[in-house]
């Protein structure tokens, strides 16, 4: 039986730019090394065609069918602030924002920081016709709600706007059913109790004596419910650990039970000290069978539409993550995945359903791919796989998969 | 419209041993003919990351789900040993083994044969709590036991140890519901009965008197109830018929409603008399719309791990099995495909989930393919397809598909 170590670039994979993608451009000997020893492949990560947010494509990653597990990104931030969720519970992400005169003039309270732990604490813990609700501080503006309690449901519309200069909406069930009503109730009455709180807490009154924009206000959005999910241990009898530095990551990864570790010095954006987390990830491996290692860089480089910002981040990704781990790593007993979770084309700046290609580098049928990248990769021995097929294709050729029939 | 003849090698791909597979080792002329005149690809008999077993591989195969049709082996083994059973019943695989003061002292009662006939004839036919049980000797040691009632499950542990110097097992059910209490009490009530009628048997007291070991307790496992399964005649309107000398092979096809030919001196070993099967099948076709041949002895040469006894095994199903049927079959009114149940790889001595190579000569869209193995196949026009779906690409290219929709 061998460990597993499966490393994802966020947004790795791109569409042509000048007749060729980020990675063909890049010089990468070592992801190539993966690919010529390895066998290669393209890989759908939620299906076909299918869009994935980094969610569902994750989800998708570790075997879950998150067409039956996901309904929305709230339970995953929740799990990614640290949060204990239970099955049936809703969350929501939040941001503070700032209310003049009934409307919404800041959607993120000027970026001001100030107050908001204070602020934060005065949230947590009412309780609302008997649905207990947490509140707890993100990063920056952001937070996460949790409603805790019987007969709650995710199919309530947002008091976020997404605009200033407009009310917040106020929540509305989205069927017709009695759970959805009793949370958009929910959602409405704990928005107006916040709305008093924070108007009234000494925080605020001193932001505003300095001239700032209150965070007099809480938006919600992306409400989701904690799927009944089979943890990674139970599924597939080893124990996994991630290394990540992005909130909702680390909290899809604590959803199915991985143990999270938490790198200092790694921050997700492209200047991240993924060295350290190379270094962490291989560490991992004395102790757990399967490390996950995610890589936010080559997304956010995407994002910005930058070829050269993301052309040097995946090659910064070849020397200081792929060569460390192809020199540290106990090659003979571990299996080494390199992958995507979506591709992120510069020419959308947004997550797009072009497959992401795949080395698998182990006891593999080997093929002709010479060059880790998603042309050279199309042409590889995996063909063409669906990312929930991915956990059940690395437990088997380490020699761990459970055997169907007899 | 043609016929169509199917070929599985059970077993028959592989991993790379010193950088190739037994099949690329191979010298395969036949084989490779219909790799360079058919299309080619890999195939994931039961899903990609999937291992399968030898039941479940040939349920898909055949075009049904096994993750809807198969609960365990026991069915299949007791329509392998040619008896009849009603969707609901429930099916163990089941061992003649010797109790000493109520201790395990071997498995398979020394496998010896002596009266084993008379002792299974001696347990068929009781009814305990209103459920008739049905006992009837297999091969050897080997016997099934086949509960036929209303409410029974097979949700109930097994009896066998898998190991001596212990008690048997008691069976527990393995869920909450009645019919797994059930079944759990009328396994451990059989056991029990079937203990004392061995204990006080002629036969078991001619075999001590001869310093043998007592055949005289029953080990069940397999636990599978018979599925509600739409015959494959209805399914595609074609008649079917299976040549294996395999009993589990067997009785899938008996379960999916073939006739199974049996050929004496075909035994399911490397020196089984392959050619005699092979003349079967392509008689066969005289009279049957499908024909599916399947040849045991690669997956048993893999089993034991030897290179050079699988790729012999492979050199002789070319020789003996694929030239006379490239000689004999009418191939202009015949398809033929040529495949694996599932990968055997050398290293392992157990299934796996790589893929298999498939080959399918007849009215198909040529490839670059000219060899028969797996990393060759890789590249063929077929990509890379689930098992589930070759009944209806076998029946596309032989004019018989049924059309889906307008």
């Amino acid at each position: 039986m061998k460990k597993i170590l499966l490393i994802v670039c966020d947004g790795m994979g791109d569409r042509l730019t000048d007749g060729r993608t980020p990675l063909e451009a890049a010089a990468t000997p070592n992801m190539d090394y993966l690919a010529k020893e390895g066998i290669c492949g393209i890989m759908d990560t939620v299906g076909t065609g299918i869009r994935p947010g980094s969610d569902t494509s994750h989800l998708s990653l570790f075997g879950y069918d998150p067409f039956q597990v996901y309904t929305g990104r709230g339970p995953f931030e929740a799990h990614g602030a640290g949060l204990d969720l239970a099955c049936g519970d809703v969350a929501f992400r939040a941001n503070f924002a700032s209310l003049k005169d009934g409307i919404i003039v800041d959607r993120r309270a000027g970026r001001d920081e100030e107050g908001l732990d204070e602020l934060a604490k005065a949230l947590d813990g009412m309780v609302i016709d008997g649905v207990k609700v947490v509140f707890k501080r993100c990063k920056g503006h952001r937070a996460v709600i949790v409603f805790k309690g019987k007969d709650l449901s995710c199919a309530v519309s947002e008091t976020d706007t997404d605009e200033v200069g407009v009310k917040p909406n106020k929540a509305a069930p989205l069927d017709s059913k009695a759970a959805s009503k009793k949370t958009a109730d929910v959602l409405n009455k704990f928005t107006e109790k916040a709305r008093k709180i924070l108007e009234e807490s000494k925080e605020n009154k001193s932001r505003v004596a300095k001239g700032k924009l209150p965070a007099n206000v809480v938006l919600a959005r992306g409400a989701g419910m904690e799927p009944d999910i089979e943890s990674f241990e139970k599924k597939y009898g080893i124990k996994g650990a991630c290394v990540s530095a992005t909130s909702l990551i680390m909290g899809v990864c604590r959803a199915v039970g991985m143990d999270v570790i938490e790198i200092p010095g790694a921050n997700g954006h492209v200047d991240s000290d993924i060295g350290k987390k190379a270094n962490a990830a291989i560490d991992a491996l004395k102790k757990y069978d399967f490390v996950f290692l995610h890589i936010k860089g080559t997304d956010e480089a995407s994002h910005d539409g930058k070829f050269d910002a993301k052309k040097k981040m995946i090659e910064r990704v070849d020397r200081e993550v792929i060569a460390p781990i192809l020199k540290k790593v106990d090659l003979a007993n571990t299996t080494v995945v390199l992958t995507a979770d979506h591709s992120t084309p510069l020419s959308l700046k947004q997550h797009s359903a072009d497959p992401v290609p795949v080395a698998i580098l182990g006891d593999v049928r080997t093929d002709d791919v010479t060059k880790y990248a998603e042309r050279s990769c199309a042409k590889g021995g995996l063909c063409r796989i669906c990312g929930r097929s991915l956990m059940g294709i690395m437990l088997d050729v380490s020699n761990r998969a459970k055997l169907f029939g007899a």
